[in-house]
Parts: structure tokens; sequence; C-alpha cells
């Protein structure tokens, strides 16, 4: 027993993606759901003008956070706005979450006190409303928010509608992660909706793992490939062009829209957006042409689950 | 700093009830919220003829289960069946999940099949659509699930409806936690539809920390005290009286009705449901009646969370 245990194909031997893959293949799914396992929130169909949309986000202390110079206000913020930030990418409005938190004994009631501010100020900014949750004993703290959301039918983006031909683009500046936007930034809700109404994008997600990995995931689920040009790319302040690329969490919004949508784009000269390239046939993969028009390709190495 | 700390109040100085309290607190509550925080799930007005119900809970490796000899199926069925048994309790009937679950890097991929497997055979059983979730990385295994299940408005039972002269029922037996029945219980969604179909109960919770500690709920939402009778608390075989009071995971029904639903109940004679007390004013408190009528204080001592 213990020798077969042994040999064993163990979880760090497969990627994220293999593993999702693994799990949703155990699961069978009814009509109702309109999209399962594999986009930024589930979508259901359940009233006759809107879909429900349900998510899911868990943080780990050593894993997402240390308890040593932790800003636990900001944690608690955080495990929410990831949430949020879900919801926005499919063009949606976040209404309702519950809350699972997991804390060991001898926790000072101030860290508890001061996450549940930072998830209810930013609840309170959302009009999120805080219905239920669970709590646990554990050796270390774990934060595990569920959110529930809506979506105008017409207004829903998922990841698998990009065309070869569309153009890419992303809100703000990327590569801000290892310093403080991994905490504060602001979940793209609004700027969905007006990005939404104006150009009606073919594609959309939140970046949350890095540009590179989260441009996989459409081309992934688009069965397209994507070529992005390193001058077009808006760096955040001081940032390289390596966090832009790779750095996980910006928590910007990553769509594609069809050439005569991004014509309208290109009229209203809409500032915080940025046309970063284009989608190309899925053969081509994905590409960076840097500003001296050398070519690479672009590999799938964003934050590492495990 | 260091010094405030360490006369900073502590956790595990609070009870749970306490705790949950000093959360709710924190946060403010949409009109659209028929139930939050307080309840087996929270109640969302959201369709003209039913309400949404949500509901979340963690599992955590080291407090709900051990590695050593655990039976990982087991362990991912009862993941999903005790928030399947929350929305039961309520009235409803369970739709869509999504789970969270955090693995060692080494965990061998049998153990993480073993575990889908076990949530994937009773979301079949009971029609859940496992729709999304989240992976993450973490020292041991823990699994959150959150369900979202659908009641009638008029099947909606909270515990808070119980008045003085209210029967006390439970569905099955009563004691067998510490063997198997907490982790191969059936939820009670059927039951529950049935009781409330032909009995109306004016409150209803699922056991889940013990029928004294669940008991106490009911009555402290309710307002109310109750008494129950040692002779009519349906013993599971060779379970002791206080394995049935204090034993935390039956995941049986605990329900109260009128007098005149209860004389419906005696005719039916439906065998599984036991009468086991009736609910007093609040001044009363909670009681029980040993076969000798001798009279003892029911103190709320069922699981310990911290």
């Amino acid at each position: 027993m213990q020798k077969r245990r042994r040999n064993e194909k163990k979880l760090y031997q497969i990627g994220e993606f293999d593993l999702i893959e693994r799990i949703a293949r155990k699961f069978n799914i009814s009509k109702s759901v309109v999209k399962g396992i594999g986009d930024d929130t589930a979508v259901i169909s359940y009233k006759k003008d809107r879909y429900l949309l349900l998510t899911t986000d868990m943080l780990v202390e050593g894993v997402h956070f240390s308890r040593r110079g932790a800003n636990f206000f900001q944690i608690g913020r955080k495990s929410l706005a990831v949430n949020i930030s879900d919801i926005a990418a499919m063009g949606g409005i976040p209404r309702y979450a519950v809350i699972s938190a997991a804390f060991p004994r001898a926790t000072p009631l101030s860290i508890i006190d001061n996450i549940m501010r930072g998830i209810g100020s930013i609840a309170e900014e959302f009009k999120v409303d805080i219905v239920g949750g669970d709590t646990v004993r554990s050796q270390s703290i774990i934060l595990n928010i569920s959110l529930l959301g809506e979506v105008k039918k017409g207004f829903l983006i998922l990841r698998s509608g990009a065309k070869a031909g569309d153009l890419i683009f992303v809100t703000g500046n990327l590569g801000n992660t290892r310093r403080l936007k991994q905490f504060n930034f602001i979940p793209r809700v609004k700027e969905a909706q007006d990005i939404i109404k104006r150009f009606r994008p073919s594609s959309m997600i939140d970046i949350s793992d890095g540009l590179v990995s989260d441009l996989h995931r459409i081309a992934r689920e688009s069965s397209v490939g994507a070529v992005i040009f390193e001058q077009m790319i808006p760096l955040a302040p001081q940032a390289s062009l390596n966090q832009a690329l790779y750095d996980g969490e910006d928590f910007e919004l990553l769509f594609t829209m069809p050439l005569e949508s991004a014509r309208k784009f290109y009229k209203e000269q809409i500032s915080p957006l940025s046309c970063i390239g284009k989608i190309v046939e899925k053969k081509k993969g994905l590409t960076l042409i840097d500003k001296k028009a050398g070519v690479s390709t672009l590999k799938e190495k964003g934050f590492k689950h495990f």
C-alpha cells in the first residue's frame, strides 16, 4: 500500500489546467447551465432577461499572504474584490456573497475585525450583500468567498468568442503586481459595463494570473492564436515588460473586439483602454513582436498555482 | 506593539455565536435579503414565486478529518452533503454548487480523484450541478462548497417561527455521529418537502452540531424555551442519551409545529418522525425531563468550533 502510494502521480506533476480538466470530467451538467467550469464565473439560466453568475475564490495564509506584516483589512478587501473582478469580466453586476472563514483558536479578535471591515468596505462600495457564511477552526487563516451576481442576457461576454482578425485590448496599465495593486485594485465593474455598451466585445477575462496566462485562456477557449506588440503594452510606472507579461494580479480587463467596433474606439479616443495586438488563427499560436520587430513565442507561465 | 497583542482578546475567549454576531454587525443588508446571517442558509428575493437560497461550508484536514485512514470519497461526499442538508432544512431544493479545493503540492492525484468522485456521486443523486470552482495550494487539504438552491415562497421555513405550545419533532434517530453516519448520512430533502406539504412546520433546522445545540438555535431565533423528554428521544442503536443530545452530526431535521398540525401527525402515524417535546415560554429556558420525571437544564455545549 505504502509502496504503491510512493509511485503514484502527484499534483505537482500536472498543471492547473490539467487539474481543472480532470475535475470537470467527473461532473455532468444540466441544460440550465449556460457555462460551467472554464470561465471567470458559472452562468446559469434562471430568469427571462438575465443570467445568474456564480464564482468562488479561496485565499490561504502562507500561500496568498503571510501573517507577518499583513494588512488584514486589505486581505479581507481582496478576498471579495477578486470575486467582484470575475463577475465584472462576464459583463455582470455582483449581488450576494457568503464567507467561509477559518481561524486558529488563538487568533486575536482584532485580526478578524480587520478582515471583516475590509470585506465590508468593498461590499458597501459595490453594493454586495454579505448574506451568510461558515466559521471553522484551522491551523492557518483561510478565507473563501462565493459571490452571486447577475448579467443581462445581451451583456454576457465569455472567454470563447474571440475570432481571427479581432483586436485585443486591456484596461489600465500592467505590471503593478508585486507592489500594492494586488491588494488595492478596483474591480472593473463600471468599466466592463461601459465597454460592453459601446463595443460589444467578442471575449473578455480579468487578468488574475498575468497577461500571457490569461491571453492563453482566451486563445484556448476561442480556438485562436494571438499576436501582441511590446510597444503597445501599457506599462505601469517602473514596470518591466516581463512584469507586464507575467506578473499575476493586475485585475485589469483583457478583451477582444471586431475591427468595426475597434474603429469606433479610435474615433472616441477612450484613454484608459489600450489596443495591444490582434487575434490570429490558432495554428499561429501566441507571439510577441518586440520593439525591433523581433518575434518570440509566448509560453504559458504566469502564476504557478502548484 | 508586541505587548499590546499579548493582552488582546483571542478567538477562543468568545463562543461561535459571539463570533458570528461580531461579524454580522459589520455588514449592512439590502431589502432583497429576506434572511441574512443566522439561519441554515441565506434567503434572497429574486423571482415572483420562489426565493434563492445560498449557503457555504468548509471542511479542513486536521479539524474535520485526518489524512490517516481517511476515506476521501466519503469526505468529498460529505462536503456537498452538509450543504444539501442546510438547503433541505429551509424547505428548499439544491441546484448549483461551486467547489474551492486546496491541496498540498505532493497530494496524490488518486486522493483528488476520490474526493471529486464523492462530490460527483451525491451531486448526481440530488441533481446538483457542479458549475465552477477554485483550486489553490496549501499545507493541508481544504474543501469549501457553496450551494445555491431555491424554495417556493410558501415552503420557506425559518428557525425563528416556533411558538410556545408547538410540539418538537425530529426525523430518524440520534446519536450516530462518532461512527459512520457523519459521512454517509442522507440529506433530508425529500423528507423536508413531505413534512412541509403535510404539516407546515413553524420552524426547522438540520442537526449539525447536536440536538441540544441546534434546539438552542431555534429557541434563540424564536425567543422561546423548550422542554424535551428523555423517553421520547429516538436513540440510534447503541447510542447513549448523551450522544443523542450532544453528538454533533446527525443531520436529521429538528422542527416544530402547532398542536393542530401535530394532531394530523398522530392520525397519519408517520413512523420515521418522533415527537420529542414542546416549545414553552422563553423564560423557562431549555430543560430535559428524564425517565424518573427529574428536570435538568440543557446547556449549550454541542460541538465546540473554537
